[in-house]
């Protein structure tokens, strides 16, 4: 099959048991749906506005429940690292690390990722181009890893606010390697609720169609089962009552995007 | 049907020969796919990146070249104005006037188009919020004109580019008039080549099937038989010869689109 | 002297006495502080945010008061034209015509300013990079008009916000004719409060202050008796009674800058 | 004296002779200037476009560089950190820690170098607003420690390029601590050349005038005996040789503004 994979889980561990329910639970709508599911969470939020908001378990705690999700679940894990010693030990547990936006032009950081030969899942710079990226491909090639997504969250447009622009996704993936299209975190309005992200979480269906309609190969999607009441990033994450039915309509859209591509190497 | 109107034809009326060619080539694409076609072909170029380039062939011709696509090819017709004085005079022909991007926020000439009672297609300014759009619907309503069409066709991103914020269709679909994207000045990159305009045509059909899995009512596209030697707006013009291939691509879009809206509908 | 030119006035012509009262008391603080004053206000507000918003008294009232202003006061005279029928009728008053920023890429208008022989005064378009007016200057000198001033107002910077590139103002002084900082219509927040367009007028002598630094040769800036209730752009314009304490630190700075200039030169 | 203070010296510890050499000739300059120079140099590069890129000569070694340039020169030391566990021994040294723009995010390393009890420069990242810094200062604050700059470097405005809001400079002033204008980054064409970043060392001179007339306290400069050979930011890095002049400019300026400010707080 080549449906989309879907990386997705709540955007902080905030306690074992709501990471473990969060996960079964998109495990059986990913097995109905027959969509490939990579569970990603994470274990500190390293960049939150403000310094009181909540960060997370920590790394030891995070990474126990993941291996706990991993092991019960058979649901292969991704988390982000946010400095080059997380690394190795993150990659005992995950089977993907994830760089952070802003943190995606920190050599030291790509190289670590890379050195623990485990897939490695950039988000682009809100302040880069796309193109851009090709020197962060180098950077984890040069390490030794070619098992590289390219994952786009949107960019920089005038203050708080991101704009998605649907060419570069086309413009990554000539470059060879899986791009991501993270639905949920580019509906964020960055500090645009003065000590937190503000975001709109409705037009994240909309935006997951128009880049599967474009063509990815993976969707990132953060989903919570009280939004309102996260942790972190409650604006834009999807309630769990509704990703089943938002993972439909994507199903459709990627159908016939994928056929489409089939058919254009046909002719 | 609700699958979306298609508003296409060359960007300028360069002859009434290739004019009538292509119109009649549109008409025949469409009839069997089932589109229905309103054909746009602009009679002077008025915002031209330099004074030296072509402009077209005038009000009069161009008007008596639209009549013969009407009268002949029994198609409705789109041009655009650029000054309050030529509404009249272009509602003699036209079906639809077009207000260009740049003169969005001329009252007179949303006034006069208003006016004549036609349908009036608004290109949202390239310096414009979607929400800015609404006090556009309001001159146009308070003149007396409720036959409006809002259309998208890329924000300022920086100097001489564009992007599309696919956000901003839900946004001015929720306005409750039919909105329309615009595929080929999408992908322009004004003033990118010193002295005209550039553009990116191989990324229309990608933004044309991402505005459709969004959800829009019409694309505008503008076909040329011969797009790297026309008048204007060459790099970002659809070569005629590939315009089917791209409607099945957008068909294949629209057809999921409209159904998941009324699937949404039901429930 | 090489001090910089100003262009002022009120936005709009709201009255004959206040018009009268406000060029009567800019040409007073002008003479006071050896500065070369331009009268500038509009006698239609043509891009207005709302239809419901005033436009001022219309072309023959305004031009009659412009002209009083103009023998009365002996004040050059500037206003702006909206299309291409109104330069020779406003020529016969104004000294310069000037260009609105949505209209600077309008070939009919700046072709029939040009031909009046008068000044021209074009406002760089908010969508375009400080380069893309020499395509608006060659349009101009293909007329035959030489006599261009080039007027920043900011760039499109995300939605209903300006941003201004300082160093526009260089690169467009680097094609030979004089630039204009509008140091007022740079501080809009358009479409920022929903039917019109915001502003924040405290931010006003700092950016004139930095325009002057970089080295300008006019500013541009409109100024009212009572901005609060101001026909157009109310939160951007200057309170008379500020004026002319702007204009002092003004000139502090433009004195540097102008020493700065003739000692490099002599280097 | 309110004079601004500089804060310069070459992009990267490139070797010890270069840096002693670039410290005493700036110390020099600023002797006979009356400018309190705070010497800045960096151990690390540690964000390069491209893993190939020199990256300097480590921290070891670059703190005992910069050990000696404090000793030797009596000159105040900053450097920049990249990894929350470098603050304390980067502490050992430095007399001010800078924080990179991309990483003005990161709690950990903002509450490390807070926690060092040293001055904290922050440059605010190039996809945040200027009020997203309240923030940050919050963080620091939070952590203890009051002693904080604030540093605009630009925005993102479209792929490749930033813009500098010189409203941004008067906004951050307005939260209590001092502002920092750095004109050699705010030049920077990000990713501009394929794999490295461009910029456009002409235009420091005017941007930091700019900065300087709205009003700052600090102004910081990258200063290279041979930029077009410097191991990083050669395209924007100011010649050795120039910089003297560029500074009696900005003196110049700075006078007038200092001026106005304390005849504005005297009425």
């Amino acid at each position: 099959s080549n449906r989309f994979v879907l990386i997705a889980g709540p955007c902080a561990i905030e306690s074992e048991e709501m990471t473990m329910m969060v996960a079964a639970k998109l495990k059986e709508i990913c097995e109905e749906l027959d969509i490939h599911l990579i569970f990603k969470s994470s274990f500190d939020k390293a960049n939150r506005s403000s310094v009181k908001a909540p960060r997370g378990l920590g790394m030891k705690r995070g990474l126990e429940i993941l291996q706990r999700v991993k092991t019960e679940l058979d649901l292969p894990i991704v988390t982000d690292v946010h400095e080059a010693w997380q690394c190795a030990e993150v990659a005992k547990v995950a089977d993907m690390l994830q760089i952070p936006a802003f943190l995606s032009r920190q050599t030291d950081l790509l190289v670590a990722a890379a050195q623990t030969g485990k897939i490695v899942n950039v988000k682009k710079g809100q302040f880069m181009a796309p193109w851009d990226m090709k020197n962060v491909i180098d950077k984890l090639r040069d390490s030794g890893n070619e098992n590289i997504l390219l994952c786009e969250r949107g960019s920089s447009f005038g203050y708080n606010n991101l704009v998605v622009d649907m060419t570069g996704l086309v413009e990554m993936r000539s470059y060879g390697f899986p791009v991501v299209f993270d639905a949920t975190h580019a509906v964020q309005k960055p500090g645009g609720q003065g000590t937190s992200t503000g975001g709109n979480r409705e037009m994240v269906p909309y935006l997951m169609r128009a880049a599967l309609a474009v063509g990815v190969d993976a969707i990132f999607a953060e989903v919570h089962p009280d939004p309102d009441h996260a942790f972190s990033d409650g604006p834009n994450q999807i309630h769990l009552s509704r990703i089943k039915e938002i993972l439909e309509q994507a199903i459709a859209i990627d159908n016939i995007t994928k056929q489409l591509a089939v058919s254009n190497k046909q002719q």
